[in-house]
């Protein structure tokens, strides 16, 4: 089928209304993809669940992050047990997209044309893709996270391209209006950004700031009739940059603090490049996502109007940083997508390929490759989901768990896909495979929208926040030291320095996983005795607590889905069994884990693909 | 600089024959490329390494194989202590082969081209750069193995495009020639192969036979009149297949065995492009290496002249692995090279990049990514040479050392590079960084002459010879094993059940590092006490086995370099210390690394690059 061959999409729901009205019809566009069901955390079995949580956690607490009270020691299960569930049934727009994909869009030809081919994007705008978390009113089709997760999974399982010009809309050009914006900036600007009339782009990196997002130079000075700033600066590596027509601007602006002095401070701003003065560089050569415009912006004397400043003068960072936090989860289901479509071309070739005599998938050293592959991406798509339910439910605290799972799911698909290539062999290195461009798509997601270095030190500073409990640092230092150690030696003799904190999960799940309900709960247990010694500078170690922290956040996903899975009773048991039980033991005692490789092994290749159900269950 | 420039090429010295003459004419390039100093094993100083091997060695023994010696429990250092030097001084080929790519070659042109420039061609022919382990009285440059690895080292440093084709060419292309070939093949086709004037290609792999080359279904017959051979196959994948005028090529032959049957062996041809039948595909479209030719060759009904037989009836299997075997050492070198040009762009981004207000080269988290980089270069580059060295001396048995030094450059050179792009950010991902390119080419050198799984599956099979040795297989497996453990846990409790076998190269080494050296001794006399349970699977045991093979290794060779660099006094210990002592702790136990990091990175930043002393001296 060509571009522009409207004769197919005809198939599919698409809406009836033009591109750019601004009113809510939700015709079938809605119809399609609004029509998920969204996650809920409601207890399964409130009789085991129940009235547990009170003897485990603390009467007081700040916070329900999993991941933030392990830091203190503290094993607080409210946003990952249960494991939530998807809801029951439904139609699946999430399979009206993906065969819309698999049938109109060519990532091969996207990147050959280094942009979309434009009967895929029309496509992709009438089925409401390009204004997924819109709410209905304003044009969009208002989908909850977990929904919205579902449904970049499948773009992710596609072409990762595109879910970078879905991504860089709506995740992060324009969740700053969505989040922070005043209801006219909402009318104003929401309808044409849902319906994909025009698109959006997130304007903060510049050529001296990076990581250290504080230090950028672009600034915006009010005029003295205070109607308008004029805007000056250079962002560089914005992705829709060429395209985009609205962007999310971060700029400095001098600001009164309490003393009275005029400080700089950031501000973000919803630029039009109607203002004037906004011009785009030419499209960046890069090593892959290529159909995915991205350029320098450059703001010369832009004239914005005051009233398109975003979320308050002077809170830029937080808007940012917000934004930021809120699109990760995104990331995490998208990759998801990408691993399950890539271990599908394991499990085929592993299957049909014979040597010395035999099918590949029979040998070990294959099996160990796609058992590892399973278990990655389950964990993958246990965080990304359990996350996504956690914003649904309006958890307020769950960056550290967004960090983890950006860094935790772009490195999974990283190593997953690499392997891919490895079991193809000579095949996996050639282009026909479709395996390289994506592992050359994938390099990106472990740089951008925070590197996964920086992000673990973020982990590890917020944990144990070295910044407003100085006194307190070393007792959650060591506390937090100990899961690394635990990862590490979890029968080592360091175990025996510990002093249990008597916490516990046992109760909260399923008796049969009683083995690895005490292995979580005592990792959070156990301190060393002297672990200072051995770490002379503080990057080095804080690199280790924040991936001790990721270690221990995988293992209560994977065991709070092992539990939905063991309550659904034998036959769901003996289908997920292997690879939830082998991903809570691939991050604490590699040696038990080869007893399943077999199994799971086996599993996906005659499945042709993952095997466990989806945790949405559609 | 243009193609075609020749008053550059003037200034290097240059061959003043013509391309394509067979005389053997030294002119400027043998005083070029042919006068680099041979590797000596010589002991340094024969008073403490002289009389203590007798000591130490088995009376009796089949190999002085390190690798296969320690799967019997037994340090035979002889191949490993004391590390090769390279000589005294000369005129340093290598410099001049830098300084000619550097000023004529351009990889990205190179990649956009689909073929290396023709002023690049022309000139690396007339250094002698196509024909460098040729003898000189065949008009090739007559280099030693450690001579030809320093000059593939610096063709790896500059593009290892390039060096797919000079590789594919001489390294394995026309190897069985020179190898296998009787003096009048020698001599038809070694001049014009040695000056460029055609091309060579290894023709092995087949749709159907990838890893399991003994499968090939490419057939020979021989002709009634015995005067020629009738060859018909499909080959794949063959780096210069659509360029070569000459192609090694294997092949079913009926031959009878002692029983009187008549078997299918495999064989060795030299086939000619001009024997008609012969033609190749269109270039195949890869992730990398792209200005190297990879093409299906055919061969359809070619008539193959008898005398073109090479290295004996039903050999060619024989000849194929040695082929490949000889080859490895190159791969090695080549690779350190590519990661000694990748750190340069890490260290000089980290020592002028500022975040957070200070040079990130200030910061752990990047300290640790430069210091590991240096320190799988360091272990890299000391296998290339010390296995080069082996192959200078004429030692026999060095299979399993050429395999894993494969395997752990292929590896260390992948992860350098992934952490370099990691070091500059969004940099790294731009075409212009010039970094992806190189990690694309990387990719294909964990898979080809070889994938790294069947490598790692051939290191341990060989090492505990399940095939010949049955019987032993237990005692052998069990003393493998406990490499692995001894790497993953030196200080647990599996140390405390094993049986020490005495062995010890303390006295080989000076004792400052008396340290390293118990525990390279010791990780070859432990033996933990119930192995086997673990390990339900051959496959995913024989890999573990290999991977504790591999670090042994490391291990060995880093130790004897240190071991000179202590010996050379206090000023190279200064410099070459912590890389020395990191990179042997590397592998054994992580958490005394961590002291060295900082000190390692300041090194190679300082530096702008890798700081310690080539182990050949130019």
């Amino acid at each position: 089928m060509g571009p522009g061959d409207s004769s197919s999409l005809a198939r599919y729901p698409a809406s009836p209304r033009a591109v750019g009205t601004r009113g809510s019809e939700p015709g079938l566009r809605s119809c399609s993809l609004a029509e998920l069901p969204v996650q809920s955390h409601a207890p399964k079995s409130p009789a085991l669940h129940g009235c547990l949580l009170a003897s485990i956690i603390p009467s007081v607490r700040e916070s329900t992050s999993f991941v933030r009270n392990i830091f203190n020691g503290q094993l607080v299960p409210d946003n990952v047990f249960p494991f939530p569930s998807g809801g029951n049934g439904g139609i699946s727009p999430s399979l009206i997209l993906s065969g819309y994909l698999k049938e109109v869009n060519n990532p091969a030809t996207n990147e050959k044309l280094e942009s979309i081919e434009e009967a895929t994007l029309t496509g992709l705008k009438d089925l409401g893709a390009f204004g997924l978390q819109v709410p209905e009113e304003l044009g969009g089709t208002g989908l909850k996270n977990s929904q919205y997760a579902r449904i970049v999974e499948v773009v992710g399982l596609h072409d990762l391209g595109v879910g970078i010009i879905l991504g860089a809309h709506q995740s992060i050009g324009f969740k700053g209006i969505l989040l922070f914006g005043t209801p006219s900036q909402k009318e104003k600007y929401l309808p044409k950004l849902a319906s994909g009339e025009i698109t959006a782009a997130f304007c903060l990196t510049e050529p001296a700031s990076g990581s250290d997002a504080a230090s950028i130079r672009t600034v915006a000075d009010l005029s003295p009739c205070g109607k308008f700033y004029t805007l000056n600066g250079e962002k560089i590596w914005i992705s829709n940059g060429g395209i985009a027509e609205i962007f999310t601007v971060f700029a400095k602006t001098p600001i009164k603090v309490e003393t009275g002095e005029m400080k700089e401070r950031i501000s973000a701003f919803i630029v039009e490049r109607a203002f004037g003065g906004v011009t785009s560089g030419p499209p960046e050569k890069k090593m892959g996502i290529k159909c995915s415009n991205t350029a320098g912006v450059h703001f010369d004397n832009v004239k914005v109007p005051a009233e398109n400043l975003l979320g308050g003068l002077g809170k830029g960072f937080k808007v940012a940083m917000n934004i930021l936090n809120n699109g990760r989860f995104g990331m995490a289901s998208a990759l998801a997508g990408t691993m399950r479509g890539v271990i599908v071309k394991a499990a085929d070739h592993a299957a049909n390929r014979t040597q010395f005599g035999d099918k590949i998938s029979n040998y070990g050293a294959i099996q160990e490759k796609i058992a590892r592959m399973a278990m990655l991406h389950y964990v993958t798509e246990s965080m990304a989901y359990v996350l996504s339910a956690n914003m649904d439910m309006k958890v307020t605290d769950y960056k550290l768990e967004a960090a983890i799972s950006k860094i935790f799911a772009s490195e999974a698909a990283w190593h997953v896909t690499d392997e891919v290539i490895q079991v193809l062999g000579g095949m996996g290195y050639m282009q026909e495979a479709g395996v390289e461009k994506i592992m050359r798509d994938l390099r990106i997601f472990r740089i951008f929208e925070g590197t996964n270095d920086i992000l673990r030190l973020f982990v590890a500073l917020t944990g144990i926040q070295v910044k407003t409990q100085k006194n307190l640092f070393c007792s959650l230092f060591c506390t937090s030291l100990s899961l690394f150690f635990f990862s590490l030696f979890p029968f080592s003799p360091f175990r025996k320095v510990g002093i249990s904190s008597g916490f516990s999960l046992q109760g909260l799940v399923h008796s049969d996983l009683d083995s690895s309900t005490v292995q979580v709960g005592e990792a959070a247990s156990v301190r060393p005795s002297s672990p200072r010694s051995l770490f002379p500078d503080k990057q080095f170690h804080l690199k280790r607590v924040a991936d001790a922290a990721i270690d221990m956040y995988a293992m209560a996903v994977v065991l709070s889905r092992c539990a939905r899975v063991v309550e659904g009773g034998e036959g769901i048991l003996r289908e997920e069994g292997p690879p939830c039980q082998a991903a809570a033991l691939m991050v604490s005692w590699q040696g038990e884990l080869l007893g399943n490789m077999k199994l799971i092994s086996h599993a996906v290749v005659q499945n042709k693909g993952v095997y466990t159900a989806h945790p949405l269950g559609f």
